[in-house]
């Protein structure tokens, strides 16, 4: 008999690893193996963005992955040469991640690759899932010959000595950019950018007077050009550029020796000194901006990461993105495979994330370009963080920040992200154009922070609902007083069989632990109730129905001043732009980006629109147009 | 041979851990030994108190104890009987660290003793010590037959068939109350409150609608009085008085089983219900609140924590204060054995610390009494916490928090904490009487977020030098343009070899790794500097004397807002009460707790006061004073 899985994972870099935890979780059977004998052991990517670290902690890693002692960047440094010749002077320095944005984590963590991949697998190994190594894929094929279990997959030790056949409903490449799988689908790359590098890239210790070694600084010199990245452990990265093919030499094949690469960078800190006490790491690799021009052709075998999207490293996307595929397409198959959502949702991972790397990799060669040109004025910039200024240079530096941060991911409408385009269409959606809410449909939700009623702990409203699969309900209760027959008619309709809750409640809910938080009554969705009202005043018992008593550690009092809105009653309301007295209903994906605003209203219509909105792509009809035959 | 040892620690709770873990550090050889086969499994001692959590983190470990998923307690629930009879209701809430005390962590943190007990286990085993288990001591004396090794002793295996004989420089017991160094000692416990009670508490997992389970409560009723407090692992422990020496049957042995415990606090909670999925932990005992009359006879054989005083279960106390007693010696140990203080130094271990205990309990029971008498109402926590009320009841409430937060230790003036009585004379020491600053000398050094140069990192200032045992000398630099000359002088006068900073510079000081951050030039001091200045406006080479350049991860901007001193230009120079054009000078001990503070002036004035401070203390005389001999 062949074994047969729900997916099979290749590859045990980020993108993988983030797929095979959050699959892990939610109950599926994985083979996920990896070529190398081990974990990264040094060097490769490490640089965390203040999304990703959000990502991270909503999956309970970020403690596990700060435990490490990572080193934090809070401020780029721009260095360039003198007028005079006589060496380097720093030019500016700013905030990585400004004040514009809202991020609760407003600096990049720095970590190598190995320390990062050893998290997760160490939290997958407690669901019972281990990277098999060394051993690499070397066929597959969508045959469907089992129509449950399509995908057959083969693979073998490296060494070759073994072989084992499996077959699959799912098979996900994260092999990096040398890929199997993208190879056999005869899937392309296409270079966004004619231009290509060969970086070299050196970790170490270093002895030096240089005064920002420790920040994140680009320096440019007469001698040539290097990048200072921190690092955990008092070590230090270094990115040099090699060769460039707008070199009058250009050889894609260049290399160069770790003295090579120390000289030069003597040669540019100058006038400062730098001495190595050790080399960790060097590596020297040609790069390319590149995009595959399909992430899967049958929504079966997919691809990620670096196998579908190459960067210069200077962006620090790498990781990042990766993070964010995996992420968008475990939801997804969750999704499918429990009977929640209809099959096609899983084009929507293509359409999704190419989207998204296409924009990372446009914007990463303009905003080169522009700085290419010349370096922005100190005026500038501040004008750029304060919000006052608004020339090309502003704009494009507002979007790096916005990009480099991971706040600038935003998908475009479709089923997930209402717009007024969407098939659901009712009077009471609410949008950002309209000036009813600011928060913005395929934007990450907006941060605050509430106080939590049951045990009076301020929190962090956003990870609050952990990475479990589920859509985040988040009911805005303003006033008690203005809202309590509406929260009172959202319940009476929310427990109907049609509605979009009612008809996907639990199997086994007559058996649910009483001391289960998230999912008491379906796992595809999270209730949480947010009172515009001080925590001492909020009688959980008393002013909810009893479907919201249920979610008794998600319900929240908004009272915690916050300084983005100083003057609100109630800040997480105003951060929403939701009313603070009527409040108003958001949905968020199970990723965080939100889906819809709706209006909170007396009698049905609240859920009416909700219904609509998730009648787009479930599995059943819901709401009123249910026929008799589906209850 | 008989092995010989820095110290002997008998008992592997709270105290003796957090001292083993500290010594185990700074690379003492230490025998360590507890009567138990392996850590407490579950229950007993689970409060770790704001300040404690302070202490945790300048050690490192915060992170591992907050992995465990304590439970956060920010407010206390106070609930009565309804004056009808018909079962309990809550007559109000309250923070549990309310704002006026500047706490960085506002909160109790609970978790049960044995999880804590592993974090410092884990620490000392890197650090090779490992806890011999079961063992007990046997025998002990100060005999000075080996005048460096004075005291013997003798430990057993529990059962009895392995004695080890050993000498060591000093002897702790961390027995816990059945001390058998107490005992042979002769020492005296006092009993403070003539009142005895008898408590039951245990820990377990419960299904129930009383509303405030998750929180701290108090809970009084017609069928008696229970505590709640909840834990990690959706624990909730209860505690339960079953007698009390004011009970006409009083008897000090009367018990109670699980079940007459949980039916009584069915009784209590009525009209809530309350289940019980599990009880993990139970446990019946008396308690007094005592004190030992003595903490050492001879300055070789220490005791601490709960061989020392007990206390009521109610004020959270007994752990937290073994931490400082452990912490409080630890630091005089070393400073004695490694060169830099005189041995009489010692004597300050119970001269401090018992004076705590000795506060603490009397004012536990002063507080209990006022409770006893009266519910406060409303209006008073309110003017209590806004700081406009100022009767009897508000001023105990307001101590209260400080005690229980573990803010309200106050060491009186002695050697190390300077006042007008000092030996040390001379006209630039500043006081908070005078209005110079706002430090207190005896306390905890007042928190700050200011931001660290080298890498724009925002940090807590309190906890940028951990506990290496070394003296903390936070240079408050003011403006630069006015402190110039000052520091400049400052930094010659430290260079003396006559000066405290000069006179026990490192031995292998020619040797030290460039990458040493803490200690470069000695290991009894650490120096940071802290300019009233935007970080970007800090040039740490160009604005420092080599000396203070070497501490290059300790210069700070003093450019951080803060909403306790709004309109401070440079909040932590506002917050120590500094004078932000002219700054000061901090002397904080190794635990954390204000020396002194001293004017910054040019010339040599300010090294003179310092030298004069260290001189009362020290193993050399500093300064001026100091005769060619010793130079």
């Amino acid at each position: 008999m062949v074994e047969k899985y729900d997916i099979a994972i290749i590859g045990a870099g980020p993108v993988g690893l983030l797929l095979s935890t959050c699959l892990a979780r939610w109950g599926y059977k994985i083979k996920h193996i990896d070529m190398r004998p081990e974990p990264t052991p040094t060097g490769r990517a490490d640089g965390i963005q203040p999304r990703s670290l959000d990502l991270l902690r909503n999956m309970g890693l970020k403690r596990a992955i700060m435990e490490n002692g990572p080193a934090k960047v809070y401020e780029v440094a721009f260095w360039d040469p003198r007028a005079n010749g006589s060496g380097i002077h720093r030019t500016g320095t700013w905030a990585s991640c400004p004040e514009f944005i809202d991020a609760r984590y407003p600096f990049t963590t720095l970590l190598h690759q190995g320390l990062i991949e050893r998290v997760f697998i160490a939290d997958m190994e407690k669901n019972g899932v281990q990277v098999q190594r060394p051993w690499r894929i070397t066929d597959f094929q969508n045959d469907g010959a089992d129509p449950e279990y399509p995908v057959e997959v083969t693979i073998s030790h490296v060494e070759g000595h073994e072989t084992e056949t499996l077959r699959a409903k799912y098979l996900f490449s994260g092999e990096g950019a040398r890929s199997f799988v993208r190879e056999k689908l005869g899937v392309k790359i296409t270079h966004k950018d004619p231009i290509a590098f060969v970086w070299g890239v050196m970790d170490g210790v270093v002895r030096t007077d240089f005064p920002d070694i420790k920040m994140k600084c680009t320096i440019h010199s007469d001698s040539g050009s290097i990048m200072v990245i921190p690092r955990e452990d008092n070590m230090v990265r270094l990115y040099i550029q090699i060769a460039s093919s707008e070199d009058p030499d250009w050889n894609p094949r260049k290399t160069a020796t770790t003295d090579d690469v120390q000289a030069a960078a003597k040669k540019i800190l100058s006038p400062y000194y730098i001495e190595w006490d050790r080399v960790e790491w060097y590596s020297v690799y040609p790069i390319g901006q590149g995009i595959a021009d399909r992430y899967t052709l049958d929504e079966r075998v997919f691809m990620g990461g670096d196998c579908c999207h190459t960067h210069s490293p200077k962006a620090g996307q790498g990781m990042n993105t990766a993070f964010l595929d995996a992420q968008n397409l475990a939801w997804k198959i969750h999704h499918v495979e429990s009977g929640f959502a209809d099959r096609s949702i899983l084009k929507s991972y293509e359409s999704e994330r190419r989207l998204i790397a296409e924009n990372l990799l446009n914007f990463d060669s303009s905003y080169a370009k522009l700085f290419s040109q010349r370096q922005p004025s100190a005026g500038e910039v501040k004008n750029a963080i304060t919000d006052s200024g608004e020339n090309e240079f502003v704009r494009k530096f507002k979007e790096s920040c916005e990009f480099t941060s991971g706040y600038g991911v935003a998908y475009d409408p479709n089923m997930f992200n209402w717009s007024a385009d969407h098939p659901a269409q009712h009077p009471l959606f609410l949008t950002e154009s309209s000036g009813q809410t600011k928060l913005r449909t395929g934007r990450i939700f907006t941060c605050a922070t509430v106080t939590r009623v049951c045990d009076a702990n301020p929190v962090h409203l956003e990870q609050e609902i952990p990475l479990n699969g589920s859509y985040r309900i988040y009911v805005f209760a303003g006033k008690y007083s203005a809202t309590k027959s509406a929260i009172a008619d959202l319940a009476y309709n929310l427990e109907k069989p049609s509605s979009f809750f009612g008809a996907y409640k639990r199997a086994d809910i007559d058996s649910v632990s009483y001391h289960e938080r998230h999912n008491p009554h379906s796992h595809f969705f999270t209730l949480a109730t947010i009172f515009n009202a001080k925590r001492q005043d909020v009688e959980i018992k008393e002013m909810l129905p009893s479907i919201l008593v249920r979610y008794w550690d998600h319900v929240y009092a908004d009272d915690v001043w916050d300084k983005r809105v100083p003057k609100a009653g109630a800040a997480a309301h105003a951060k929403m732009g939701l009313s603070e007295d009527e409040g108003g209903v958001v949905v968020v994906r199970p990723d965080g980006y939100v889906g819809c605003v709706v209006k909170l209203v007396k009698g049905s219509g609240t859920v009416d629109a909700l219904n609509a909105y998730f009648s787009t792509f479930c599995s059943k009809t819901l709401g009123r147009l249910l026929p008799a035959a589906q209850l």
